[in-house]
């Protein structure tokens, strides 16, 4: 039997805890910080254990997940650290990597074998109630190894994802920040922008508002707090990429004013190459929401 | 007996002879400039009579609709204008309507009655294969009258299109091309910028892409040919919207240049205000897709 520490009680590390235990072979310990939740969690039967113990529910484990906000896993990390053992396996489902791999792998440097992850499942709804055990079927989740990883630890955290029922790719913690910065965290502020600038210049536009203006703008109903959080962990990354649509957008406009056949024509090309890029878009999952 | 005549063979012109037949009560007179297309037209079966002889289609009709693309109309309209009677009533289903009413009013000045008409409703499926008798159905159209436009030809165009089916609003020529430049052709702009952004600095990042990316750049994908002349004849109100959706890109990056405790709480308020205006998003239809 393994066990499993789930620490933290959201969608993902409750659909977490699910998943290991339809998969079966786990003793799914799992942690919330407010008496409340534990109570929850005790009712929804979601784990063999729910505990507000930190150590209590870290102590002896095979696996520790870290499920909570990027700014709360250092000081959790720090608390948890002398309990475990030198092999035990720690990860996180953060989805920005930089950053947590830069505070987490010195912690766990010698008490324990740090990978960062991102397993690229998740919803609009958020919360314990929304937890599945489906959630990371197919999900691609992606491990983020730097020079300093042992090979034991990414190939066991492999391991642990792939049984959770995810493909595991591997990259850098920095090219997974670019990546996700491009694919996720730009399209998130691109969407709220377009609601903002809307809503101050035409604000009766939206009664006109049809199906295309509602995919462009879906995930701008994404939780603002969660995603406050990311955008400004992955400040660097989702500033380059800001900075590149607005270099598109200001292309554009410079067609736009110079109105002749030869601009017309770049527009166009413009356009196309769009389309041609988008018609050929694999995505990594059909189902569920990218973060 | 109604004579409907119908300039244009795509998916606009197409789905509205159906719908005019479904309808009842009209004679559906369908032109195309190509011989092969007036073949496929007589095929298909899609209305009364179909001929590429633009005078014989527009003879004694008492409706017209234009629905070729805008810089095509204002030719046929001068062609068409002497074989029409002075309560003729005339319209179109361009996406820009501006600069269409300014080049169609004076021509119909004297010889029938102009209003221009924009039906919401498409798809990114084009051409007459694609046309449907319920196209129109709960599609919003706008009809923009200007100060010069007659009352009966407003009621008359406007009880045309509730016939179709569609729910019939009236703004300003100017105000409908702001109104589509920010719910409509900006969201067009925007992916595709984003889209072109992304392959251009980071092109391994498409590998990552999940349905956020999907759904914002989802109308991406539509026809270059179509959306170069959209874009292009709505300049003005397209630059307009598009200036101010960089500026709020730009707001966005200070804040997160700034990285203070009050910068953090100035990102969550600009996201919070995008979820709550796109949460209360009431759309103008829930099916098919605005262009």
């Amino acid at each position: 039997m393994t066990k499993l520490a789930v620490i933290g009680p959201g969608l993902l590390g409750g659909s977490l805890a699910l998943a290991a235990r339809r998969a079966g072979g786990f003793h799914v310990s799992l942690w919330a910080r407010r008496p409340e939740a534990v109570e929850e969690l005790r009712e929804l039967g979601v784990a063999d254990e729910a505990s507000n113990n930190l150590l209590a529910v870290a102590d002896a484990a095979d696996v520790v997940v870290f499920c909570v906000p990027v700014g709360a896993m250092a000081a959790l990390a720090e608390q948890v650290v002398p309990v475990l053992r030198a092999d035990t396996l720690v990860t996180d489902v953060g989805s920005v990597k930089a950053p947590v791999v830069a505070q987490l792998a010195p912690i766990f440097r010698t008490g324990a074998r740090f990978v960062g992850s991102h397993p690229m499942a998740g919803s609009e709804q958020t919360g314990i109630r929304a937890a599945r055990a489906d959630l990371f079927d197919d999900a691609v989740c992606i491990l983020t190894p730097n020079g300093e990883s042992a090979p034991e630890a990414v190939s066991g955290i492999r391991e642990f994802w792939t049984t959770m029922g995810c493909r595991v790719m591997e990259i850098s913690p920095e090219a997974h920040d670019d990546a996700v910065a491009a694919v996720s965290h730009l399209p998130h502020l691109a969407a709220a922008a377009l609601v903002n600038a809307v809503a101050e210049k035409s604000p009766g536009a939206f009664d006109f508002a049809g199906p295309g203006f509602r995919d462009t703008t879906r995930v701008a109903s994404g939780p603002p707090d969660m995603w406050t959080e990311i955008l400004s962990s992955n400040r660097r990354a989702v500033r380059k990429s800001a900075e590149a649509m607005i270099a598109k957008l200001e292309e554009f406009i410079t067609l736009l004013d110079s109105n002749t056949p030869e601009s017309e024509t770049r527009m166009n090309q413009f356009l196309t190459q769009a389309k041609v890029q988008r018609d050929s878009l694999r995505l990594v999952r059909d189902a569920g929401l990218l973060q």
